[in-house]
């Protein structure tokens, strides 16, 4: 399918299309995009409203860099995402590392460390790396504390896409009456990763200032491939696909919960998630997370050490496992061999 | 052809080039634009040196970002680029316009009036939008100054590859021996602006440094159309691009010049230069170069003001006329609307 768009756009592009082009994005998919996000995410915008980036890494150095003067105050969730530090950092923020608990971040102690933020960001839908849901009252209690702080939040919601066992909650930009939200969204995780296309989608006074940000940064994505998005958002192909990778993924999370079960019951202690494409399983207190990672990888296992992500000292080590490009069996053999790599860092 | 090289990595993708890349870029990609620059523009380089951006514009962002910090002084040409005064002065820069002769920018006015500057910009080639080609002494004197304040030239060759009647002159970055330069180029203008490629030639020991910043703010740009650039190299389609597009645009230059000698002779003094894609005219002392292209723009032609890209007060008014995408006829037409609207501008 994504031949044959591409291909249609390649025999006989639009001149439109080859010349420079409008520095939030190519409007079909922006509307594309604003009318998936109102369906299927509660995101509450006009398609002017959606910026279209070159990946969602670009997008947050666009926000970064736009809302934050050097030595502004940013809160970040402990543990994070390393490039979202490094945007955060390159705008010149100085970031304060903020806990999850099993309800997200924990607000208050944000506002005890750091009252002064004027920009936090998060991941309500399932929490990088923790995959933790940000309860409802912590929700409401975040856009209080920006509406009073006149800070603003950045909502990550990299692979909401992929929930398995509960209705997805609607995302936070949906709750928020006083444009403090800014809503960051990527094709990597559900297309492909090399695509490098994201959006933002930012309250109605902020889209001036992020069109022209974007166009003395970056110019714009390239015309053509968003094109194809559009029309294979607007097609209907992108549903299917959703519909298609959620039902394969949801297989092979369940392939890992058992293969853990089986080989690593007493080494890893499986974080409660519902959705994603990765899980996060805690070692044995005292076992150094670094080393099992380095262990797993002399077994051609990759398996990110937890501790890397935290700013603070992290409670205990843990793994971080990715299973959405993974069919059954190489899941059940990469479990045997992690099982070895524990047992050999202990 | 650019079809059929796209349909070829679409049908089959190999699996690295859906993946996340090297965030320097796609290695074959930058091979290519190695041995091209080595070939055509004198520029000595290794492939890794290459690092590839979504864009010129972006290439430029990057660079600022990791060369400036904010309150440092950076020259730039007068006139100028306003994307690249947009670049230096988002990365914190006080930038000071340094005028350009018809030698190119005259090095010991920046010396009396910001001697601490940490970074020039220049387009040697063909400055834009001048059109002026830097001598090879103010070249000289160039380096020996970056040599002595252990500053930064970020040399950008945007339309080097048009050359009509003279040997195009080697790059500036050839000619330094101490690693003071970065080199930028694009894609935008030889093949088509919504490419969004661009791409970076840094000195060996900042080629970390640029691409763990551009994996910060970027990630990479997209790798099947990278893919598919190296291919349209690597085969010889860009070479003949280029010859028949050199030819075309030299044909387009003269029927300008014919057009505005026979509609404008009087009204219009055309810039020596004999490189590029536009042209640039001076308009006669006290006529508002503003108001001609706004009594243009009415008669359907775009005519820039040359007043917009000075930071300094211009010497007189002028117009930036690009004649690359238009054929004889059209060109022709413009030039008896031109003519019109300077009339009712005087």
């Amino acid at each position: 399918v994504w031949t044959r768009l591409t291909a249609r756009y390649w025999r006989g592009p639009p001149p439109e299309l080859l010349a420079y082009g409008d520095p939030g994005g190519y409007l079909p998919l922006r509307e594309s995009i604003a009318s998936y996000l109102t369906t299927a995410r509660g995101v509450r915008c006009e398609a002017e409203q959606v910026i279209i980036a070159a990946g969602a890494q670009q997008g947050l150095d666009l926000a970064a860099r736009l809302l934050l003067d050097p030595g502004d105050v940013a809160w970040i969730e402990d543990p994070m995402h390393p490039g979202v530090l490094g945007a955060l950092t390159g705008a010149g923020a100085t970031v304060t590392p903020v806990p999850v608990d099993e309800e997200g971040i924990d607000i208050r102690v944000g506002m005890r460390n750091a009252p002064r933020a004027r920009l936090a960001y998060v991941t309500p839908s399932h929490q990088y790396p923790l995959g933790v849901t940000m309860s409802l009252s912590r929700r409401l209690e975040l856009l209080q504390w920006a509406r009073d702080a006149q800070a603003w939040i950045v909502e990550d919601d990299y692979d909401s896409e992929y929930r398995y066992s509960s209705r997805p909650l609607a995302s936070l930009q949906g709750l928020d009456a006083h444009g403090r939200v800014i809503y960051v969204g990527t094709f990597a995780k559900v297309l492909f990763p090399s695509i490098r296309l994201g959006y933002l989608v930012v309250p109605p006074d902020l889209v001036d200032a992020f069109a022209t940000g974007n166009s003395l940064i970056i110019g714009h994505a390239p015309s053509i491939e968003q094109a194809v998005v559009a029309d294979f958002i607007a097609e209907g192909h992108f549903a299917r696909h959703l519909r298609r990778t959620r039902a394969l993924y949801s297989t092979r999370r369940q392939v890992l919960l058992e293969a853990i079960q089986e080989r690593l019951a007493d080494r890893l202690n499986v974080q409660p998630s519902e959705a994603g494409m990765h899980l996060v399983g805690w070692l044995p207190p005292g076992v150094d997370d670094r080393l099992v990672s380095q262990q797993a990888a002399e077994r051609g296992v990759v398996a990110r050490a937890l501790s890397l992500h935290y700013g603070e000292a992290p409670p205990r080590g843990g793994l971080v496992l990715g299973y959405a490009a993974f069919g059954p069996a190489e899941i059940r053999g990469a479990m045997a061999r992690l099982a070895s790599a524990v047992e050999a860092s202990m």
